[in-house]
């Protein structure tokens, strides 16, 4: 482990978000540019956020399926929009098994044309409707400039990808997915965002409609961290999903799309993290709890060891680890864990053991106001449950504190550009291009969504004075 | 659903197969040459397979993780027998971003070099020994004759990678996982593997020597499952993964790799299947039970329904699926099912529910022979879960007779050229790749694998007569 202190966020908060996520090892930078090794720390949490969002996709119907790597290019240029604004990021193969390929092949940035073929062969009859699929894998995007988690040339992250009868029907289902999202984001991963519409600049290339869930980051800038498409009959029509109705006429199926990928990993390191590093949520750690015995003598070790070992099994129904390495010292292990973010420290001294009670101490309370002390016997796992559950609910609540502390309301344009200096700006906005592209050229703030909770009534447009009918989310974005 | 027969397998094997995985919907072709889409009945039956692996891979002490799927092409170059034995299969990304790329890339077709060169990074100390990660993903292999599942351009693995001190714990990792394999096709699959040593010939580029768990297809032709392999210091040495050990003498490592991949989705249908369809083992089946209620009019179908929904709640502990189309009868859910390989079906009509009881139908004993009934009431579950284990247990009982009544020992040459044209050979051969190549030109049949268990003693080579130390499977393969 490298012993530097990592940089301040207040110093430096790009280099603490980089050197933490190496340090920690979450992850690494391959010898291929920009690309990214998401080793077993970082993959664990990955898998942790695949199991609680899959669980969600099956309980709203969903099924997993596998659809090619390789898409031919011809595939991509069936839809306008989709086709212009992918095609500057693709990786092309050109040659396979030594031969120029006639075609050649594009690594998929993203599912809609190859799913869209598929399906035009699956569905005949409306009784085939709706199709509800999803898919967790890779997708490569040739990015200029990639960030660990954030922008990288290939990620993972799951599609769904679903066909239906109306557009009312595949409206619902964007909506829904989009709440799916924010209830994993808000319940799992103690990440308050705000759900809401992409403006026509910032949506899919291809979709009629984009939704998003927005999260603050530490910097508070903001991370689109999940998005849900409702692609009309845009892709339907470019590959002829079509169904015959149960009046025997041909219709053009609706479709959506949404994915959430790695990134999302980004949005928990800069939510939550702190400057001695990483702070997971209970509910995704991949280490809920670590045990660090503490003793100074034969006698010591054997009194605390065989203790913290009864309690390693006792609390074998969590995410547990018993730090038994002899090589580093007590306090090498504090700094250790608490810069992997591990939400809940268990220390035993020979003291504790007299005592019958051992300390715990909440990462996300950091120093002395994170410490107490808890009886052991058998009411421990029960016990450590309400403080996980305890420290998760807090994380949330101090997320939502610093979020709702940093988005303002401006009364003018000029208050706008003084806010997303350090914050969010929530101004009603006409809808404009134009009113949208001069916040942008003169903050670097772009709109991140048009919230679907919304006030009554309407008002005038921030930047231009014009009668608008919604607030947006102005802010500087990763 | 296509309602043709299926062609039977004793009139045409390789139709039967193709057919049957299009017409279950396991999966279908994809409109790029020798790729597949898995679809999710057949998607649902791999994250079966992974759950059951993943299981024994962690409780053996590994994570996983995830390492880039391109690999500049300098890696491969690195390992000379690697590089010959996959240079000829792969894919090459050239044009990345619009730009021509200065190293092309190749899409993985495995990735010891890859992470062969992350592990030179990561491992400094003997401290830092034994690395034990495996990945999930997809590789690319640029086959020329390709089939759904056993062979496509594109296929679903995982690759566990893992670097020890000594070439002792290495080749002890490799026979572990070799039998996490064993374990996993004998009592989750219900196919009677035999695990074995490859030959010289037959192993993999690089490799020092590869271990092999080998099946029996319903066509006595044998299908490699699973490989793992001793990878000696070749890639240690190839990509300089060296640490210092406790005496502070630096030392390369030894490293093992090990795979199994959607190739056994093809064992499972060839092992288990029959002229009516799919037969999938319990443990693995995406639907363990199906219920199909059997009603002519609203009254029996009030009367009906009312029960097998009771009954769905009362096996939701299992994979259960209430079949109530009202568009199809109840013949035709029968095939359907049959067809798709549902271990289990439960029929309910009007006078089951008088008479308290339910009809059985066990997938693999077609016809009378397969049924018996069960009585309703709150013991169904654990009875269902006895009648599957049955199922379990007599599917690898089926499955390893057929196999055992196809494996002969021939007395001599003339008579092993007969038995691989139905069956494998198992016979002691003397080592060499001259006696080896004479079977391959003779009979097409190669040698399969030198099994683990071999008798004592040694004889003579069933091909030139020399003395031979062990005995070897010959068999036309997949």
């Amino acid at each position: 482990m490298n012993t530097d202190k990592l940089p301040t966020r207040s110093e430096n908060f790009s280099e603490w978000y980089n050197q933490l996520i190496l340090r920690s090892e979450m992850a690494d930078y391959a010898p291929v540019r920009g690309c990214m090794v998401v080793r077993p720390y970082g993959w664990a949490l990955w898998e942790n956020i695949q199991s609680a969002l899959d669980k969600r996709f099956k309980e709203t119907g969903h099924t997993n399926a596998a659809f090619p790597l390789f898409i031919p290019m011809s595939f991509l240029e069936k839809e306008k929009e989709h086709v212009e604004g992918f095609s500057p990021e693709l990786a092309v193969v050109t040659i396979g098994g030594g031969e120029k390929l006639e075609e050649p092949l594009v690594v998929r940035p993203t599912s809609e044309t190859i799913i869209g073929y598929m399906y035009s062969k699956w569905i005949k009859s409306y009784r085939d409707l709706p199709v509800l699929i999803n898919q967790w894998g890779n997708v490569v995007r040739w990015e200029m400039r990639t960030r660990l988690f954030l922008r990288t040339l290939e990620f993972y992250w799951q599609e769904g990808h679903t066909a239906h009868a109306t557009a009312e029907e595949a409206v619902e289902e964007t909506v829904r997915m989009l709440n799916v999202y924010t209830d994993f984001a808000v319940n799992e991963a103690a990440v308050p965002v705000i759900p809401g519409r992409k403006s026509e600049t910032e949506k899919f290339a291809g979709a009629s409609d984009s939704y998003t869930i927005e999260a603050m980051m530490g910097d508070t800038r903001a991370l689109q961290s999940g998005t849900s498409h409702f692609l009309g009959q845009n892709f339907a029509k470019a590959f002829d999903i079509q169904f015959l109705d149960p009046n025997n006429q041909q219709q053009h199926c609706w479709t959506t799309s949404w994915g959430l990928s790695t990134r999302f990993i980004g949005a928990i390191i800069m939510t939550h993290g702190d400057d001695q590093g990483l702070v997971l949520p209970p509910r995704l750690a991949p280490i809920q709890i670590v045990i660090v015995p503490i003793f100074r003598n034969d006698e010591e070790q054997a009194k605390v060891m065989s203790v913290a070992e009864t309690l390693n099994r006792q609390l074998a129904e969590f995410r547990v680890k018993l730090d038994a390495r002899s090589e580093v010292t007590p306090g090498f292990k504090f700094n250790d864990w608490e810069m992997r973010g591990v939400p809940l420290r268990i220390e035993i001294g020979p003291k504790d053991v007299d005592n019958g009670v051992v300390t715990v101490a909440r990462r996300h309370l950091p120093g002395r106001a994170g410490k107490s002390t808890l009886p052991l016997g058998s009411e421990i796992a029960a016990q450590v449950q309400t403080v996980l559950d305890e420290i998760q609910a807090a994380m949330l609540v101090k997320a939502r504190n610093f979020r709702d502390a940093h988005i303002h309301e401006p009364k003018d344009y000029e208050e706008l550009r003084q806010i997303v200096q350090d914050g969010w700006a929530l101004a009603y906005w006409c809808g404009s291009t134009e009113c949208e592209a001069r916040v942008k050229e003169d903050t670097k703030a772009t709109t991140r969504c048009i919230p679907l909770d919304q006030p009554e009534g309407q008002g005038k447009c921030i930047v231009c004075g014009q009668p608008a009918k919604s607030k947006v989310y102005f802010a500087r974005a990763y």
